[in-house]
C-alpha cells in the first residue's frame, strides 16, 4: 500500500506584495494537476487562456472572475468554477482584507 | 469560447439520514473526475480502495479517516489528503454537529 500524503491549503507559501499570486503544485498525476494558489489584494490580474479544462474552488476570502465577453462573476468561499478549455478568464478583484486561498485542478 | 460553469459546494443535496452520503458528479474531463461529497454523522464508514490515486479535500465540517494499518488522520476545514491508488481507506467520523462537505478529485 501507498501512503497517503496530508497537507492543509491553509498552510503555505503567502504573496509577497498587494497583487501578488503564490502558486504551490500538491500533487500530479496521470495529465492532471492540483495546486493551491494564494492571492493578496489583487485587481485586474493577469489573463489566462488554457488548452485544457480547469476547475476552480475558492477556499477562503472573496473574489471576482473577469470573462473575454466583459462579464464579471463573483465567489466566495465554498464557490467553484469550471472554465473549459480556450475560456478565457482573470482575476479581476480579491478582498485586500484576506488572503484568497483557491484549490485549483488542471485536467488532463 | 465554452461558457465557464459556476456552483457552490454548500448548495447539493444533504443526505437522508444519520450515516449517510450523498455524491454528486460536477465535472468529467480527460478520465479524472471532480464530485462533491456530503456526509452527515458517520461513523465507521465503508472501507474503499480503488486502482486510481484520489484527492480530497475537506470544505466543512469535521472528519476522521481511518487506514489499513490502523492509523487514524483528524481533518478540519482546509486540509486535504492525497490518496494513492489502492490506498485503503475509510471516513470513520464526521462531527455529528455539522454536515461535511468535501471535493473529491478521481484522479485518471
Amino acid at each position: 500500500m501507498s501512503a497517503p500524503r496530508f497537507g492543509s491549503l491553509h498552510d503555505g507559501p503567502a504573496p509577497a506584495a498587494p497583487g501578488a499570486e503564490t502558486f504551490t503544485e500538491l500533487l500530479r498525476a496521470g495529465g492532471a494537476r492540483v495546486e493551491r494558489i494564494a492571492s493578496r489584494a489583487v485587481r485586474d490580474g493577469d489573463w489566462y487562456e488554457q488548452g485544457w479544462a480547469e476547475f476552480v474552488l475558492l477556499v477562503a476570502g472573496a473574489a471576482r472572475l473577469g470573462f473575454a465577453d466583459g462579464t464579471e462573476h463573483p465567489l466566495a468561499p465554498g464557490d467553484w468554477v469550471h472554465l473549459p478549455a480556450c475560456c478565457r478568464h482573470r482575476v479581476v478583484w480579491t478582498d485586500p482584507a484576506v488572503e484568497a486561498i483557491w484549490l485549483a485542478v488542471h485536467l488532463p
